[in-house]
């Protein structure tokens, strides 16, 4: 099977030839694209080094396409790659609410990816983060009510997130103005409630992209789901205070109990030990972590609890990768194997 | 009217310097009070240089004392001040829940004040920051439930929590590996769900302080509150995400008039100038902010909104002289007027 990775050299890209180094997924060939300033970078992979190619205008020599260089270079050319015969599996949010376009996070709705017709949507990274833990706790005790705020990192904004906190932090230290071009405002020691536009029902897309992608993901419209999206000065990432009001009872107990099972889950709670979910042990991490579970104040038998993921990992490479894997392991990624 | 301040070297004591300087408070002496090791330090006030003294072990000969050296020294020595005949506006958590001791907003229940017994109680800054801008709204539309996620600045440990990020990150940025001695884990490019010691029910007491606080300055029992707080790597100003459920059913238009005329309050809310709450732009500033005003998804007539507020003015020292200045107004201290 030959794999090729749009956006090689983004901060996702990055984490995709790292995930896909350990990965299950067996491939022979892996081709990399980027912007044509990038043709020529050499990126290491497996003890190699893989040169990057400007990517093309037409169709890619590739059975698998990972694709994560933004909305607007997908929604052009997927199209094209599908027709030359790929699967891709898209990052950015261009066909995520196409009816036909299957949104997928293999833990929950894995069987949805096999519905594709060439192009499988990975979530937004905060729906993603969230969804892992959520997830479960709808299956046993039904989410009726979710009540997201979170706590995004800069590199959610890709590589030049994170060099404009490190680079304004530095400004700031030694005593100078922060500026802001990546943000709408400057990022360090700062909290912007502001990530990507505003909507005309005063919500950030990012606000109601957890809204339409929880609700995908889950297959069940009727779910009421608040956000509130804010950017804060940290590298990577994403943590998440959730409230959930739920159908049927649930004690803090049989929630550690059942995200204890769940795949993609690490249960980090235990408050005496200072244990709880941070991006400090939570980046780099596969699993997300979920803690601070406790009996909601405000909805009887509802629960509250805090998430913290890794968003360039499960929120992106991970997740695509996953998918790629889970097709495979239902036969339903053509090509040869090794090559 | 003689004036102390005690622990007047911290944080809230700094702030509260600079805002009796500017204050309407008519007061002649003031004498500042802090730890023996701080006995000594000059510190500036209009003009002059005051230096501090060691808290005595009895009474202070003062009419008003602005307490803020942390709840067992206010605990322990605060009797013997109201004995010797001073009114205690107390900044600590000490006093706060006892039901004689009145908790005072002067814009949401100043005239609780009067009812005082020679102490009165300084909210919890999370609390304070948040009541301003939910108080308006809870008299027109009757709050039913408030969910409350915070973002909290490390000026709220105190000077030495500023000093831990500013520190600590000059050491990431150096290439080292942060460490914590304020904070139970490092604090730069991180978030951690763990202010104050964690109570039997999985809350926070800084969380708890929320859920009871409000309930005593709106007078309202039956108010349905939940909190999530956490610190992250700013240096000054409380955010919060905050969701109400509400009785009778309010327009984001009818909450940000309502807001626009509420004392406190500066509505920050247009999006499309990129005008919202964020601590760059409250920090320093008197006016809570309050922002991002929208119609709850999850609650129909309900509201979504952020604030952001200066936790050393509105939710410490601000607060404070406030109190004094209505108390002052209503002819309920005593003292010569000028010294």
């Amino acid at each position: 099977m030959r794999v090729a990775i749009v956006g090689a050299t983004g901060a996702v890209g990055h984490e995709l030839l790292r995930v896909l180094e350990s990965s299950t997924l067996k491939f022979g060939e892996l081709q990399l694209y980027a912007s044509p300033r990038s043709a020529g970078v050499k990126l290491p992979f497996g003890g190699q080094e893989l040169t990057v190619q400007a990517t093309p205008e037409g169709a890619i020599n590739a059975d698998l396409i990972l694709a994560s260089a933004g909305g607007s270079i997908s929604k052009e050319k997927a199209p094209a790659w599908v027709a030359g015969g790929a699967v891709v599996i898209d990052n950015s949010s261009a066909f995520r609410y196409e009816p036909d376009v299957p949104l997928v996070v293999p833990e929950v709705n894995g069987e949805a990816a096999l519905r594709h017709k060439g192009i499988i949507a990975n979530p937004n990274c905060t729906t993603a983060v969230a969804v892992v833990a959520v997830a479960p706790l709808h299956r046993e005790f039904g989410v009726r009510r979710m009540i997201v705020s979170t706590y995004q990192a800069t590199s959610g904004a890709g590589q030049k997130g994170i060099k404009e906190l490190l680079d304004q932090t530095r400004v700031v230290l030694g005593g100078g103005e922060a500026g802001a071009e990546v943000f709408a405002h400057p990022i360090p020691f700062n909290v912007i409630p502001h990530i990507d536009a505003f909507q005309e029902n005063g919500y950030t897309k990012e606000e109601m992209k957890v809204v339409w992608e929880t609700r995908k993901i889950l297959g069940d419209d009727s779910l009421k789901i608040s956000c509130t999206a804010v950017r804060i000065p940290t590298l990577r990432t994403h943590s998440e205070a959730i409230t959930l009001e739920l159908e049927r009872p649930a004690t803090p107990e049989q929630a550690r109990k059942l995200l204890g099972r769940a795949a993609g889950v690490e249960v980090r709670d235990d408050p005496g030990a200072k244990l709880y979910p941070m991006p400090l042990t939570a980046s780099g991490k596969y699993d997300v972590e979920v803690g601070r579970i406790r009996s909601s104040l405000v909805f009887e038998g509802g629960l509250d609890l805090f998430v913290a993921g890794d968003q360039l990992l499960k929120g992106a490479a991970l997740n695509a990768v996953q998918i790629a894997e889970y097709l495979q392991e239902q036969g339903a990624l053509k090509g040869r194997v090794a090559g």
